[in-house]
């Protein structure tokens, strides 16, 4: 995996068929493995959390409706269901919550298209943990760098990054549990490239979590369709009429720089909040500000909020009344995460904390400002408390965070989802491998 | 469905559901009806023969190997399937040959994506045929008014009208088999706008076929999906980041004029031969010559075939020796006709004919000119006889025919497919409105 030039590299559907194929697990660097474990981790978090959203009900129906060979846990259903449809299923309701893993460089979410297709295809084919964990790895690294090389024009143009790259990780990950040749890989590559799809259009609707299952479920199509003989395209993904060209793609081959050597993966981002994105880094400032002075809510005059002006008409509801609406509130998630309120759940977000009367007392004190100077991942709190003391704290989404924070956050995150015993016991056995995450969750007893 | 005026119509999203949810089916004008009993035949005919192709295998086997509840016949299949999965296969299987019926307005094809959707809902849901004939011509007619107000900027830049147009069309012939509401078929819609996708790349594969079991699939799944309550985009199909805009249509409203009102897929095309389109032109030219001078093949002291220059990269393979080759060969085509063998059969096309001492013979005596004037669905053959006889005869395949000469030929194709007997038991049961196509189908006696 390290030749000597570029030139010796071939396509990049040669480099990505080769690193499916002959990728060796044992060479996968520590550091990609504990990210990925964290984003299995998390993946389980917020699928179990999102179970019985409404999008995730109707899949669930669906599937059960369907039936079929018994071959695939599905997050949520009593039955197995063939694989196809158990990673639709799970796929979707894994996104349900929007609270899953995302890539600054894919402008996507990275895990719920990958994960699902990967395990439903590791439940029908028994494969083991360590195996699966190495599938997935190679399945979101694939899905990161092929959204960098689709890159923002592609991205701007209209296309959900999170379906489309998605089902080329997902294809590719389902390839490797299925262990196919280069020359069958290839063709589930090509297979990928008629299937990928999903626009922006649907975001605020349940279409923005489908997207995520029809990505799973076109990445196991493509790669069982290509195991039984299927013949496609060779060059689905960068030729004349291949998926880039069609679909606004920059085809920025510097995004395949380093494959096999380095994992781009390991940047991922986990969320920690609840609430609308453009919220976090305000809380990661205001978390810091809390511990670093002892602030208590009743000391605070003053709260000063500045992002950059994109987000005012995102989630800057002045008096959210519902717990839809809180979570699109500065003012509102300010002062109740200043109050101790547990941010990282969803059910912290609800009427009744819109009423609350030492929240709303603060939250009259909190003002939000803009800067157009300020990246679209930070922003800056200043604090005045009654004393007279002032504090300035600024928080960027995208400063690099320790491995051993990262885990210690993820691991809290599972905690406020699922319980602090069951995220302890998902961390023993579907962190630390011994687990398929479908056996794990098939052994609680979810309601 | 006359308003007075443009502005009256509403958005073409508002046109297609209201068509979808509000045309009588007693307002269909004859001729349509009829058109379309011509395509359902044509589809059954191309489906029973493509059944055994290694495509449909593949698929066949996916279905028989899933299982689920049985809702839908399948071609080829002992046992009933779930409504999506029936319309995967037989949506590919019946493209399998690549010998279905077209459309010059969409530059797709018609019927493979929407009948075999419609009909796996049919099943699924006991509908009567009359009520399938009239969902089916609802679903063709948006498939074809869609794919024109894509338009050639979308065909050329990459994307598979069967596969793209074809999903709406599927979709929205689906919505009218559940009887959704006009709230849910505008769900269906915008669903539909995150699943269409395919693209020319995988023109000469597995690929291509597949595309329309996809477009056939996803309709089936957006309209169920709606009926189950999914919330949708409103705005898919034109919206700022909808399927249009997002994938290179060129947005010609003008496609819709006279939407309910005129049927436009009056002048769908169908195959009366089993070879390259591109040599269809020049059978129809020797047809005429042949029947109207009563030309025996020995007395051909000459035949020119002018054509546009496109094919000669196409359909002129000098001397074939495959059955495959002989379909891409205007000498041996032609020779082959001229000597009366049956050009709508698959099972002409073989090995044997390409040694074939009397049409060889026969293929000797023809020339291949080009001329850059003459359109791509025309051709111009010249005929000199021994007796120093000349005769010359153009043919586009864009000259309507008469409803009745179509009736003929469609039937003659049909019976060159599947038998004389059977073909007319089709047209009588099937062709007539007295029996879905999946139970004429799973009547026949088919290995």
């Amino acid at each position: 995996m390290k030749p000597d030039s570029k030139a010796d590299k071939g396509s990049i559907s040669d480099q990505i068929v080769q690193f499916v194929c002959e990728f060796e697990g044992t060479a996968i660097p520590d550091d990609a493995r504990h990210v990925m474990r964290l984003s299995l981790v998390d993946w389980v978090a917020v699928s179990v959390a999102g179970r019985n959203e409404p999008v995730a009900r109707i899949l669930q129906k669906i599937g059960e409706d369907e039936g079929g060979t018994p071959e695939a846990f599905v997050v949520g259903c009593s039955h197995r269901l063939p694989a196809r449809m158990a990673a639709k299923i799970n796929g979707t309701l894994s996104h349900a919550l929007d609270y899953d893993d995302t890539h600054f460089d894919s402008m996507g979410h990275t895990s719920v298209a990958v994960i699902p297709a990967a395990l439903s295809l590791a439940d029908k084919m028994s494969t083991q943990p360590k195996a699966f964990l190495e599938a997935v790895l190679i399945g979101v690294e694939l899905a990161v760098r092929i959204g960098a090389w689709l890159g923002r024009s592609h991205y701007h143009a209209g296309f959900h990054m999170t379906a489309t790259a998605g089902t080329f990780g997902a294809a590719m990950a389902s390839a490797r549990i299925l262990g196919l040749s280069s020359e069958r890989t290839r063709h589930a590559l090509g297979i990928a490239a008629s299937m990928a799809s999903g626009i922006k259009t649907q975001f605020g609707t349940m279409g923005k979590p489908l997207h995520a299952g029809l990505a799973a479920h076109a990445g196991v199509d493509a790669a069982l369709l290509a195991r039984d003989g299927f013949v496609s395209t060779h060059d689905g993904l960068e030729g004349e009429q291949g998926f880039s060209p069609t679909h606004h793609g920059a085809g920025d081959t510097g995004a395949f720089d380093g494959l096999g050597d380095d994992f781009v993966f390991e940047r991922v981002s986990h969320k920690f909040h609840a609430c609308c994105h453009g919220i976090h880094a305000t809380l990661e400032a205001l978390a810091i500000l809390r511990e670093r002075y002892s602030v208590q809510p009743e000391e605070i005059a003053e709260l000063v909020i500045t992002v950059n002006p994109q987000y005012l008409n995102v989630c800057n509801i002045a008096s959210p009344v519902t717990g839809l609406e809180a979570k699109f509130s500065y003012r509102l998630v300010a002062a109740m995460f200043m109050h101790g309120h547990d941010t990282a759940r969803i059910e912290t977000y609800n009427d009744m904390i819109c009423q609350d009367k030492d929240v709303l007392r603060l939250r009259e004190k909190v003002i939000v400002a803009t800067d157009a100077g300020i990246s679209d991942s930070a922003a800056t709190v200043d604090l005045k408390l009654a004393n007279g003391d002032q504090h300035s704290q600024s928080f960027n989404l995208t400063d690099p965070m320790s491995l051993p924070a990262r885990e210690a956050r993820v691991r809290a995150k599972a905690a406020s989802l699922i319980g602090a015993g069951e995220a302890d016991s998902l961390w023993q056995k579907v962190g630390l491998g011994e687990q398929l995450p479908s056996f794990w969750i098939a052994d609680q007893a979810l309601t």
